[in-house]
């Protein structure tokens, strides 16, 4: 099942699945249950985990797990074991999913900004004012360059920083008003409003397209998947910016800034002219400089093999230990995606 | 920390924690933790378990375990396997909890019934119009009775079966004229709709008293809690009836009904006049219904000492195996807790 089928199923009965990876039109809801996918709308909706009632998993063992409504409930979360187990623990073969009414659909912002922090700043604010837009998406000036240059028909402005907001819900109007004083209060170059959902869709393709469009743009793209709390998002785009000034390759951002979730580029045009350990260095700094801001490693894409070398920057070795135990719980000889998650 | 205490901190600060037991004035938040405790707001606002966002524990090695934003996140749930664990895992030291905006209270609604399925039938169509309130509280005539003897200044009008229900937030008129309109269809004996929140608290105490009036009623109380999809809630309000009716002892019901939730008191005024092999049988019937009506034995007071006989009624042997393995990794001897939730 791929997850936009489950979305528009559901919408044509006016139900929502909110849960919307980016790739919602080639990811599969396994996968999504797998990696406890996020995405566009859980800034207010939340991620896969917070809609997955229910699943039924085979173990390595040829056992059939029945978790949450397959069963009657759960002790010790056996549902939360497996979300976001990324393959190591059963294999799922049921997802029971719960569905929420349809919100009104309300206004679409895009915001410009001639600064990436005061972009984070708007961000920050709108999060403490109390308003919770549906989505709150932040990219920089590369990126928006990049998703320009992959469809031209685009032709959204030059800034240093953009910000899409989508409101939603009935008091939607109100949201909207509040958010533009909010950029406007931090120096918003450009401030857009679109109430009509398919002049809306324009600026969301700018946003759908990032992930191909950036990775269009050079020979070589290394994507790191951060976090921080929402408060902390001005220091880490100031950061990204340092970085991109530093090295002789471009390093860009983008992401689900509602969260603090950041998706953040080292591109290489011509990897044969850059140092690979260069790369390698920005990355360390870049992670380092997360976890100073009181962020994790990843945000929605999981530990897989890139991030697992990095396991024990973020977890004590007792935490860590405890969560190796619940792996052999389930398959006591690691035939199930060995090598992942676990060095 | 008691409950109480954390929510009255909250909304001194325009905040909200709405997981609230009815006995959260004297329940403690490490309980809860325990229990994945549910309350009165969870209809709309969920249960402990949302709004927990990391735990310090301590193991029975002593080791000390970071999970949720204590650490920098979770592998295979860390935070969600100690939550409703009962205390078998490992003692919770410290508690991390997200607030939300206090939501606009709005009015808060009675309506009583000439039959108890038609109160049920009206929490039915209520849930499925897609109005949410943030609370929706069923009693049983003889529970409501309970109450009225237990404070008289009360004064709630006798019937067969009262809803109390609230209503918060933007849009709170609306869903309670939606509210109104359902409870007519049912052919509800009284409509009362308070908005001022003083008023309504008298409302409030009806319910709140509860707990300790039923039990006032009768020598010996045996209370279950059991919980059913909410469609169903008319079939189980009705067999509570027929068991009332049939045995010499009284059976009532009140709960969380817009969870499906009730909790079923077996309720025997001179226990040397009954047979509690016949109240054993009464229970055994009512588990044996709840499963029929696809729903579980517990719905908030979790397993401890007595559902543990049901525990292979409502899991399958591989399942439960799996759920006893996670007690492993946390205290091999089984020395926490012992004899707790698994014989």
């Amino acid at each position: 099942m791929i997850t936009l089928d489950l979305m528009n199923t559901a919408r044509a009965v006016g139900l929502f699945y909110p849960p919307d990876p980016a790739s919602c039109d080639e990811s599969s809801l396994g996968g999504n249950v797998a990696e406890n996918a996020g995405g566009l709308h859980c800034k207010k909706y939340g991620v896969t985990k917070d809609y997955v009632i229910g699943l039924r998993a085979v173990t390595i063992e040829g056992e059939v797990l029945c978790t949450g409504v397959y069963s009657e409930g759960d002790l010790f979360d056996l549902t939360g074991i497996l979300l976001g187990s990324e393959g190591l623990l059963a294999a799922v073969t049921e997802i029971a999913v719960r569905l929420i009414d349809l919100p009104r659909s309300g206004p679409t912002i895009l915001a410009a900004f001639d600064r990436p922090e005061n972009a984070a700043q708007a961000v920050s604010d709108i999060t403490c004012s109390g308003v919770i837009p549906s989505v709150m998406e932040y990219m920089d000036g590369d990126a928006a360059a990049c998703s320009n240059r992959y469809e031209k028909t685009l032709e959204i402005e030059q800034a240093a920083a953009i910000l899409l907001i989508e409101t939603s819900g009935e008091t939607s109007e109100k949201q909207a008003d509040q958010i533009y004083d909010i950029c406007r209060k931090h120096h918003a170059s450009l401030l857009k409003r679109e109430a009509n959902p398919e002049n809306a869709e324009r600026l969301w393709k700018l946003r759908r397209n990032l992930s191909k469009a950036v990775k269009a743009s050079a020979e070589e793209k290394i994507s790191e998947d951060i976090c921080v709390p929402p408060s902390r998002l001005p220091e880490l785009v100031s950061f990204v910016a340092e970085l991109n000034a530093e090295y002789s390759f471009r390093v860009n951002s983008y992401g689900h800034a509602g969260d603090g979730n950041l998706h953040v580029n080292f591109l290489v045009e011509r990897p044969d002219e850059v140092d690979i350990g260069l790369v390698e260095a920005g990355v360390r700094r870049l992670f380092a400089r997360t976890l100073e801001l009181d962020g994790t490693l990843t945000g929605e894409h999981g530990i897989g093999l890139t991030k697992k070398e990095y396991l024990h920057l973020e977890f004590d070795p007792a935490t860590l230990a405890h969560m190796k135990k619940i792996k052999t719980v389930f398959d006591a000889d690691n035939l199930l995606n060995p090598g992942k998650m676990f060095t």
